[in-house]
């Protein structure tokens, strides 16, 4: 049994149920229990989900985050408290879960998950992958003024050690660098887990565990050739559909849109 | 029971697996026939696609072709006398069938295919595709000198009404035109189709059984954004990998890259 985490609201359920239909078919032989985080979901948008998810042989799991919980911690600009979720999810999981892998709902899962969902974590908080492209890292740096990071971690996939992050992590801190560091905050959770825990994330190979599906080319130019279509299907495990362009919108384009359309084909015709 | 007919050598053993597989996942509730036709794959070769078509309920039917038979035929430059195999089908497959269905193994069937089984082609030799782009139609019409011929069909897909075909089609006339035409036959068994059976064709919607998948931007823009990948995925039933560019080589790059070698994994990991 794997435990799975994702948080968000109603806009995202379709991507989610693409994004799960994905991990269901590339783990058969796998059973997951699937914890979702929400704090405005409608009971009937639950009650769909949830029998999607049981007619695949897993389990939904609702963690209801009453909103009066994050009364006093402090917001941004564009930004509801559901910011804090993943952050803060170990306070909200069952005591007895040690380790979850959260995905955001804008990833495919190509293939099985055991060696990502294995990894020994016991020394860190999180295992995530950064995007190795100078861009990205240079923005993000300067933008932090994160003199003492090495690499802006990327916080859509998260594998969490949950024991670790109940004896350590501290909301308070959490939120006096919110209040700190309002103007600077543009990716608000993923700013945050950089700017704090940096050191403690054990990092992954991006182009296993969090493919970012933008840069097909840049991965197989700077990898000699080797990331190429054949090496990322049959390897990769999670690709990831970063930025704003998303494969559900109409005016998508990309390398992976007909893999995304293919899943979400499958994904919305299932039968439950 | 439907049936397929392939034609081919050993070198698209792999692309042929890869069409079978995907034509077995989206038409799980049908058994096949595949009837291959050949004189020069190895008998481990054979034993190995058998086993593989087995494992997935369906049949395969070797028609080996003895190349005694087409010792008087003329011959081209550059071609085999494989060039008559799916033209000459009707004599070499069982006589009690009536109806089969022609596959080029550059294929990939992503939707159930009975609509186009069972289309009625009563009064008709073939059902097939031309594609609709102004440069290939010309260039074809013009070579041909086929002043007659409204449009040129695409032969990578072709139901055939056997019954009728072994009435009406003479191989004397196939083996003149080659003679009487060697040197504008570049793919002579297109060629001859066109310029003999034209008017004997049912056109078949090429955004449905014949999508060429060189031309995505083609096909959208023409349909006024209607054929886009949301249609294709969902609707059409065979992308044809048209052209040199094959989507098994290393060196492919195409809006259905992705989606191919999806099918090649699920292909190519069956266990048999």
């Amino acid at each position: 049994m794997k435990n799975i985490l994702v948080t968000l609201d109603s806009n995202y359920l379709k991507p989610l149920k693409v994004m799960l239909k994905s991990l269901f078919i590339n783990n058969q032989n796998e059973k997951f229990e699937i914890y979702l985080m929400h704090s405005s979901i409608r009971e009937e948008e639950l009650e769909d989900l949830n029998r999607f998810v049981e007619s695949e042989g897993s389990k939904l799991k609702i963690v209801y985050v009453d909103d009066s919980y994050f009364e006093d911690a402090p917001t941004l600009l564009h930004y509801t408290k559901a910011m804090y979720y993943r952050l803060l999810a170990f306070k909200f999981l069952p005591q007895e879960l040690d380790r979850i892998l959260y995905l955001d709902p804008d990833i495919l899962v190509i293939n099985p998950i055991d060696n990502l969902y294995n990894i020994n974590i016991d020394s860190y908080l999180y295992a995530a992958a950064y995007h190795n492209i100078i861009s990205i890292k240079r923005i993000n740096r300067i933008r932090l003024n994160a003199y003492d990071i090495k690499e802006y971690y990327n916080s859509g996939v998260l594998l969490m050690n949950l024991k670790l992050q109940r004896e350590t992590i501290d909301e308070k801190e959490i939120f006096d660098f919110v209040k700190n560091n309002r103007t600077k905050l543009i990716m608000p959770d993923q700013d945050i887990i950089n700017s704090l825990y940096s050191k403690k994330i054990k990092s992954l190979d991006e182009k296993l565990y969090n493919y970012d599906a933008r840069y097909y080319n840049y991965y197989r130019i700077t990898s000699n050739g080797r990331c190429d279509m054949d090496y990322i299907i049959n390897n990769t495990v999670l690709i990831h559909f970063c930025g704003k362009r998303k494969p559900w919108k109409k005016s998508y384009s990309g390398k992976f849109h007909s893999l995304y359309k293919h899943y979400e084909k499958l994904a919305l015709n299932v039968k439950y």
